[in-house]
């Protein structure tokens, strides 16, 4: 070792420059509340040296078994005994940088360090596995996990997570690991900010004070209350259907429901759009139903899979309204039509649209008749003609929970069989009244989606100008397309340190390889100056890392709907008009951004 | 119609006695808070009348689609219109029972009223599959419900839930559907009534104020937070792991991660204990592994099991430490002897005794180790052999959801690969908080479940001496056999309505068919005189309906334990000693209730 630091000095300019008095100060000085040395902070900076704890971090990882002790690991690296060879292969260090402001990257470096701290500090952890089972030829566990988590680095998959802590009282701001450091978030799905609403949260208070934590069983046994039953109500009255059932979450519910539908349902076959949400996966997965998938979107294909299919066997069409990855939205009603035509129903996810579309915040099935949603309730409604909805109380809603909601006896039926459902504790009392007070909130005003529909207008639009990528869709979601994994990283740790702005990278599996990008939500909180501060970073971050612009799609042909010549521009699915925008007179994009604390509430009759 | 209320008249005492002036007097004063009619509560009272209700009730079920109007049905009640044939076919009404005191079943008279007259008011509620379905030779999607609910009807497994809520502040009494009606609960999984602590409730309450409700995203994206980083580390240190990673629920957690394994690891076989939960059976089902079930907790028949498999084949034990409906506890050492002979790893789940045993309340493993946990942090444990504890903070630590604890590695792989981990909203900051709190809190001292373990004492010993069957256990869990399911349904009832306890009925198939229960889970705050209040009632319950004691099983020859000729006593996993009784003297058992006001901390060094 003693060799190793004396080599890293050789190539290091730092560390060349530097007494060890210096770096042992640097090391004992903490640059952040968090205890992190500023010697630390400085390493994370140099390209050696941040890669060598990055390749430790993804080692270690986040979860380790105590709060982080930093102290010892950077006493080490003053010492000079923990720069390994890594360090001593280059000598590159760009003070010209400056450190890095932000707890994610400190954190990581720190997981790093620690990751290795652990491990010899804490000789009374071990696995099993590793400790007591030593025969010759019994299979290596510890090995096997480590291959897999392998295999996820090559192909650039592996999970880095960023501690971010959204604030309620500063939305859409949120602290970093650092509590005193604060970025601006641009990628939650609390789309309307629901999850700081002062109604919301004065309800669960009250709801805490008075009932407690937990629910304290499963439906069945003790966890089945007034907070459920009128949730439930809520629930099934906002899609107008009979009944609604609430589950741990809308991933738990799509696979429960579709698991028990495709298994109970006799040779039950499920069509499923190409780029249905996991969970819809899974649960379609579960139920052992024979799976046809039809291509995103295609009304043609899917027809003609349904006329391939006998006329009287069951058959569910499985699909979403908005798709969260790209924005596209599916054509409800052409998909009732063909549901109709072949005897089939319908399962539509709606957890990206639920609030978010619609006079009463039911999704795009019910924003599909807005007017006459708007002006009463209807017959015969394009919602009415979908099956089963289901829906999140985590997203929109700003709480967390999912749903489906249907006909009584279909209800009650999944009530009845589904383990997902009977198995499991009941959401807390508070959380429940939470979300009924956001989901009744959204029924009684279209302002708040109103004005992130404004701001996803506006940001859209300027994006446009600078000819930097957006996928194409008419909903409320703005997909920056960046197209390389290694890459899209890379943008989003820029964001975040040199801008102070959080957008997460969205990489394979959750879009498909080639088609990573950056995934921004506007929310009614962002306002121009925030937009603007987006649009400018975005602007710097595809200029500096040479990112594709639209033209260089074009000339590779398009991707993804980017760049595609001579293709018609996509209208949104919120009009002028529902909007409250007079359409004779056009308003322009920067005029158009309604600020949270100024917008007065558009009623729903104006709109309808 | 006419016709059958004259008939009615004809047979009914109370209808025959009482002018249609009285009965609409009846019918438009309340009863309660709620609206429900005095005419409505009468009517549940009738053997005829009620019957028939809940036969609407579970036609129609709770999930209305909007909240309950009551006025309309039982104004038609009292018009002498809406008593049915089934009501003219007998005349019995025993005015002398009293009305019934609880909501609960007031609420499930309302439905059945309710039900009805849904369908009349709310023409626009329509399903699709019946309403623009028409096709000659379709499936018939609705029958195909309906059929699926006669069925559990049928076999007496169709489940009615109970409004239950519990208080805060008056833990652990709670209020019906009426807000007013106090009932006390009996068989909440919040054990240790940690839901009602004050320090759980004001960590949330801040959390809440400072971070908002939802955490808005998905642990990748925007969801990740100083909350998910403190709780994970939390319960690592907890069970002494490298790592931990919490879900939605621990159905969530044991489905996943099970899934996830079983799957990845290359030709898995997983060993599962025959009373394992459904959650684990439907993670090995998805997983598609191979399955071998052994014969619950028999280590002869588990070795013979891990005989017949090759050594290297990768293998998996999945088992529970506390069975939550029989209370009966895994032997975990022996277990992990023979993982270790046969090369496999070890995945417990350890739901029902985290928080409630140990001296850190790390679960059964712990508690294995009792002196030497209480007194330091050994090595070489019960618990660090163990390779996957899975647990919950939804029972014990009295908030919501489940997590997994393991090496680093396994963790990591988890975390990286796990559809039902990725893809769902994380948990709200405040529930991380409050449960992180309720663990910590627990950490610290075991008064609490020392307690619970003295109130379970106390009350099975007091139903021993009135010969009441319990199925013997050596845990925390109370299961009093009643045999046959419509009996423990009538039982649970009669519990509620006549004695104002709060005991859920336990069938088919959470326990087999003939074993059907009522599980009773005494906590901390339940004091001798509540406990008193349920012998006496259950005395009652038994002598009424006949119900079999121990000495009509040992007649039989013994179910379940009970009864069993010959069978040694079970002795409690908490001794004399970890309870800070004296040996030598001995405790009566309606001594040593700990009340939870007046009962002094015991150290855990007094324990060692």
């Amino acid at each position: 070792m003693e060799f190793l630091a004396r080599q890293s000095r050789l190539f290091c300019p730092f560390l060349n420059k530097t007494s060890p008095a210096t770096l042992r100060a640097l090391s004992a000085s903490p640059a952040s509340a968090n205890g992190v040395s500023n010697l630390q902070v400085a390493a994370r900076e140099c390209p050696v040296m941040g890669a060598a704890m990055a390749v430790q971090s993804s080692r270690s990882y986040a979860t380790s078994t105590k709060p982080l002790h930093f102290e010892q690991s950077s006493q080490a690296m003053a010492n000079e005994t923990s720069i390994d060879s890594v360090h001593a292969k280059a000598g590159v260090f760009d003070t010209s940088k400056g450190i890095c402001k932000h707890g994610l990257a400190v954190m990581k470096a720190a997981q790093a360090v620690t990751g290795e701290a652990a491990e010899k500090e804490a000789p009374a952890i071990k696995t099993a596995s590793t400790s007591t089972k030593l025969h010759s030829n019994v299979f290596n566990y510890e090995d096997f996990y480590q291959a897999e988590l392998t295999k996820k680095h090559k192909d650039k998959s592996y999970r880095y997570f960023n501690n971010i802590n959204r604030l309620a009282k500063e939305f859409p701001k949120a602290h970093t690991a650092s509590e005193v450091e604060r970025v601006t978030v641009w990628c939650s799905n609390d789309y309307l900010g629901m999850s700081k609403n002062k109604e919301v949260l004065k309800s669960m208070r009250n709801t805490l004070d008075t009932y407690g934590a937990g629910a304290g069983g499963t439906r069945n046994i003790a966890g089945h209350n007034r907070h459920a039953v009128e949730l439930e109500a809520a629930l099934a009255d906002l899609h107008s259907k009979e009944s609604a059932l609430v589950f741990s979450s809308c991933y738990v519910a799509n696979d429960a429901t579709l698991s028990t539908l495709g298994s109970k349902l006799p040779d039950c076959v499920i069509l499923s759009d190409q780029l249905n949400h996991a969970s819809m996966i899974q649960g379609i997965r579960h139920s052992g139903a024979r799976k046809v998938v039809f291509k995103h979107n295609d009304l043609v294909d899917l027809e003609n899979k349904l006329k391939s299919l006998p006329i009287e066997v069951p058959k569910i069409i499985a699909f979403e309204s908005v798709y969260s990855m790209c924005g596209s939205i599916a054509p409800i009603e052409e998909i009732c039509d063909l549901a109709d035509k072949y005897g089939a129903i319908t399962f539509l996810d709606e957890v990206h649209a639920v609030g978010m579309y619609g006079p009463r915040g039911a999704g795009v099935a019910e924003h599909l008749d807005f007017e006459a949603h708007a002006s009463g309730r209807p017959e015969n409604t394009i919602m009415s003609r979908v099956d089963i909805i289901t829906g999140t109380l985590g997203k929109a809603y700003g709480c967390v929970g999912g749903y489906i909601a249907g006909s009584a006896k279909f209800v009650d039926m999944i009530r009845s069989l589904a383990p997902g459902f009977i198995f499991t504790t009941s959401l807390p009392p508070s959380i429940m009244a939470g979300a009924n007070t956001a989901i009744e909130y959204q029924k009684m005003t279209i302002r708040d989606r109103a004005a992130q529909q404004l701001n996803t207008r506006y940001v859209k639009a300027k994006l446009a100008e600078l000819d930097i990528p957006v996928v194409p869709n008419p909903s409320h979601i703005v997909p920056v397309l960046v197209g390389d994994a290694e890459t899209a990283k890379i943008a989003s740790d820029m964001l975040l340190e040199r801008f102070d702005i959080y957008v997460q990278a969205i990489n394979y599996p959750t879009v498909p390889v080639g088609e990573e990008r950056l995934r921004v939500t506007p929310t009614p909180g962002h306002d121009t100056k925030l937009a603007d501060n987006l649009v400018n970073a975005l602007e710097t971050v595809w200029t500096e890392l040479g990112i594709k612009r639209v033209k260089d799609w074009e000339v590779v042909g398009g991707l993804a709907g980017v760049g595609v010549k001579d293709s018609k521009p996509v209208q949104p699915i919120w009009t002028d008009a529902q909007l409250g925008l007079t359409p004779v007179t056009g308003v322009q994009a920067d005029k158009v951004v309604v600020e949270k604390e100024t917008v007065s509430a558009i009623p729903i009759e104006a709109t309808a």
